[in-house]
């Protein structure tokens, strides 16, 4: 395996040959010396685009600076793209759903993951099953999806009924959104684990990184890169 | 305020006439004999109907030797009721729902017990929300209930999809049934403590009695008796 | 159903027709702007009045500028109303109940809620059942509520007092007011559920709200609208 | 200190002189030959009474072939004593309560030690909360004890409501009594350590014993022995 | 929706139309009646082949009586399975790999789940990461899964390394293998919910049969069934 | 019960007489001018020394300028008094030990409280288990102690040595002092309710109030006030 | 690495060579015909003493007739030993403590583990904090280990105080003894953790084994095997 | 054993000729001036290299002011030594290794810590098991240590995956990165607790300096000092 030692990180140069995707940087845990220093090793090794998650918007305007217009930051999202989004090339749709209003800037996390990684992205958002007939307006989408993503918090209970509704994987991710005895998501999170419909897996609690990760691969089983 | 005083249980012959409702027998923690001795008092001073909760058949078998026809057990509910039960004087109907078969039992502790308090009930079970289309098959009597109770173990969704349709107070019901990360109920619990929907509040784990009595309590506000 | 699609939320607005009341706005995780968007649209749809509660200091003045003095602001509970409050008409009287000074705020969006949707609220406040002759200075008041409404943090066992005292039902709140061991309400979440008097339920954490909507609507049962 | 070395044990043969008061035997952990190796070693140093904790019929059984009428048993309670009770000699009376029937066996443990450590105990149980009236019967004796036992499982209410009553400290005992959310205890432990009123300290769910122990400790502060 | 209405259940007889696969029964919370009753009914209606999870010896010897050599018991796994599996028409293959010995049981839930759905899969038992030169020993058939499911219990750090490897989607599967400090699978579970690989998502512990599902379905994605 | 209702409010003006002591004003939940008001009240009803806990500086210094020198502020404790400390009149001496240096705050709140409630108190400061000889250099004091009450962080072990040493009642108290693994306290709090020492209870974890005015009722046992 | 492939395990036949220990069998999960078998395959390959843990009375029974009087089984700490122990080699003496007599079984897995691989083992039980005199008594024992296992349940104080007593490394065994809110072990897990001594490390609840078998590699530390 | 009691520290003046390292400073609970005066403390009575632990950049400048070049900063880890650093004269090597980058500061800790009281210190950092090759590049350096010290977040698996490799002693690190389901390091610790490889023992979650002291006391045994 390649790597480039940069002393505070060992970078993974063969990934997106190895797997189809390059390598992610993690922002929350780095500054944007060191954001920056891993993005350009990756470019430089043709490892593009380079996502990076949980980038604050001081860190992101640094890198902005560094790489100029070709670094594009999705606020909301706190997600930061360096280089050219591929050409969606999945077997299909990923379609990717919220209970509420606030789960949006996970959701966006999860979606922008995925269209990054070259997947077509259906957003419905606030669609919580308090409301059910708003989400039964979009049966049909939900019917035809490739994979389904479901973020909510609070009861966690969209993915559930999602499920029951879907004949594809759909991905759960719980978030943090509520309070009181919704412990940070905890509450979303055990309701999730314990669904009654078959084919929800889930990722941990705001994960919508991971979900959008997943999501594009299982959108690419059987197409080659 | 008058009581019988049996040394092993202090009570309350009063209650039915400040309430509207005898004193109810937990029958867990004691034995037969315990059991027929309060009945018996209770009896004696006219608050009939008695219902005693959580007997084990074996108690029951003890209480029909004793009390004859006049006591009646349901197994499955484990619910013995001693005396004749009232007719149904509540405002409207009480709607009760379960998410699978194995909360049958806790939602049949739920319906009689609110039976024994002279409410008519109806019951749908296993409609769970894996499954929407079985719920909605019932959405006439969900909107046209006075109070629902809506009884769900796993993941608990239920409560929170049904509120969202009814204009009525929904008591929840979180069941023990499932396994792993349902932790003997507390996920259920936590679902239904943060349901995205208005209109529902929740009583314990398994707590089906709790349940009936509440919603009896409801379906005679404004009932004189 | 009507839904106006706002993009940043899908507002309903059949409710108030299909329910008796309109659809309530959670002001924590939207903005100013979109706080007043949704009450707009509401009010336009003739859904009034429209609550928001969790709507702190700022954007709630930003919605006084927006609608002048038809908005109302109560700081403590941190509520806000557009509109004129409804007569009330419920079978009885709310009554709200607080143990202690710091419980006050969650109280107060019970009641504030209760009194919007046309409801006569009585509150009782610092009656915790350390000084027990403080609570039964109001027996007569408890005797002949409706509903009563029991908010309390630490060890919560106001609710189990008061219950074991009302013919009613009693919806108990816990708050997060405490420390230690109270696990920002856990302790006075559990002790409620587990509470040994019958007909009490219980919402979650600080929801002021819910158990105000969930008492309305049991003090209109049997009450057209 | 003077010890006896057992092999399975090392009794302390001195805690009478330093503490007035014997080494006591948990009987849980050992079997019956261990049990009666140690109170013979005891007795023999003159450490009588000795109190055994938590045996059950069959160990109890063995004692009682071992040590005749010397030995008595009180099964509720599961505690044997050897040898004479003294005569009590404390300050005043311990009083110990129960919120309901199923606590009995705990608060025995707790009355049973305090009377083998030379104490007047008076006993009400069945007094919980949910039955106020029940309780204050009892005022009297809570206004004159000396010190406090509050025994109860579920949501644990008596220990405050007692404290607030009494002038004198209060020793809370959480049961493991209950089902559902009550966790084992955890619910009334959690309870009674948030207690609003002041007076109040905690020990081990279901810890009869410890209670009684340190009650005892109380009612002979200043007592020469 | 044709449902079949069985009083004890609601079952569904368009689901393999309508998604491709059949109603899985769930055995635990039924009796051996009940399980017969709806196989039947799904046999009849030719949804077949009809999967029976978590079922007993017992239970399932009374189906073998009442569908005779139609009904396969795999005991281990307690799976049963009546009709004929289908052939494996999915993208690729099912790789299922497990810690330990002992997880083997929920392997094995896994793979006849996969195989019942129309998946080829390979096992890979007992290749924990503390002997990582036996799981390399798999490298080749780790990079060319289709899916991934990985079964561990303690840590669940398999997950992790799996995940680092394949360049698929990895499902996680925590089982309630262990002791002390594993709080019956709870380590496992948030160890994999951590996981910090990209492509790893998470079912219930000891959920075989949800890993197994999904995976079915992420393996035949793109599938025209 | 003779009681001032200030609105925010409702003051006991009979504690005293009843109880011997004074109604405690907790300083957390209220604002400087209620502080005041309270205080006030009950001075005029001759309800002194006024105690208050949890009062920051800011409240404290508005307190001073309001009742000049009749009110000392103790900041490291956070406590404020108003009036005279009466003479120690209690049975023998109270001990104060603390583990570490960082639980010398909560000490001084049990400290202080127990002096303005008439005792003497005697403090340790630092001699937690780690350095064994520290503490058993104060073993006079500790077997001379009227109560001991032990506060320690981290892992709590203070309270069962003392417990071991000691013949008087001891009041656990544990702090939040810790990181990682002490969960805020609930590792000290769970270690000293586990407790395998006779004689030990437990209160709130920082509570150092609650286990100085316990202190004092039990060094007050026996005596007239 | 040179593995034998039995099916249901595979067995690592150069543990021995590789790192001085052969593999260990945890006999929990495995039916005797396994241990049989993984035990033949070990011996064969030279790799004695064979240890096998968590090992009941009926699968050592098995074993026994298998493999004669070469294996040895303690029934007390579950443990066989197939083949010769070899001579103690290691650079001093482990010392192995408990609190309590209850604490036996875990404290002796822990022992008998350090003597299979070839250490002296000192064993001081029943030496809990409460009664620290009897721990005392062997201070020299404990200043000259070379490692200290300690090993406690309930509130596990006894770790914290022997680091403080001893200038080795100290591994602390919390065990599962004790009841109500020692959770099964998690109280005096938790409190080893936070121990305030220095140069404490902690292993799973009843984890004797481990704790037994990294005190055997420190105590090796330098020595060529 | 000598002490100097400074009022707010009791400090141990023997600590060094007794265990051959002086006493700690925990620098977090503490003032500048505290600091400064138990380190004046020490280095008077010749207990140097005296070590702060959790010292903030504040206080670590105050120090530098009262005690000039002789002592140094060390930011990152929060640590700072006064005096001279000793000569390795450890047993061996040891090693540390991290996940990944947000786990440095706890290594560093670690390492300091180590190097403080003499110990030859080799340092791999973002080794983390999702990229098994960058860990398994210093398989020769792991193969040799004698100790190994592993620090991770999230997940933990890499004390598992390490301790598999070495045939020396692990230290498992848990720490505080990560969110969500990690719980501030819970998810960590107890994937360590729960290790299914040998010879691995755990500290406190965020615990370098305890890691970095168990591990030089191993690297010493047999060493004299």
């Amino acid at each position: 395996m390649k790597t480039a030692e940069l002393g505070y990180a060992s970078v993974d140069l063969d990934r997106k040959k190895r797997t189809g995707v390059p390598e992610v940087i993690y922002g929350a845990g780095k500054n944007a010396e060191e954001i920056i220093g891993i993005a350009s090793t990756l470019r430089e090794a043709g490892q593009e685009p380079v996502l990076v998650t949980r980038i604050d918007e001081d860190k992101a305007e640094a890198c902005a600076e560094a790489f100029g217009e070709d670094f594009i930051y999705h606020k909301n999202a706190q997600i930061g793209v360096l280089g050219k989004i591929p050409a969606a090339d999945g077997v299909g749709k990923i379609v990717v759903l919220t209970g509420g209003t606030s789960d949006i800037p996970v959701a966006e996390e999860a979606a922008l993951t995925a269209e990054t990684m070259g997947n077509e992205v259906i957003r419905h958002y606030d669609v919580g099953v308090a409301g059910l007939h708003r989400l039964l307006a979009h049966e049909d989408d939900i019917a035809s999806a490739t994979v389904i993503i479901a973020v909510a918090g609070m009861e966690g209970a969209l993915a559930s009924v999602v499920a029951g509704l879907a004949p594809c994987p759909v991905i759960a991710v719980p978030t943090s959104v509520g309070y009181g005895a919704s412990f940070g998501g905890l509450s979303a999170l055990l309701s999730m684990l314990n669904s009654c419909a078959s084919g929800v897996s889930v990722v941990n609690i705001d994960n919508g990184f991971g979900a959008g990760f997943q999501a594009s691969l299982i959108n690419h089983v059987g197409v080659k890169r």
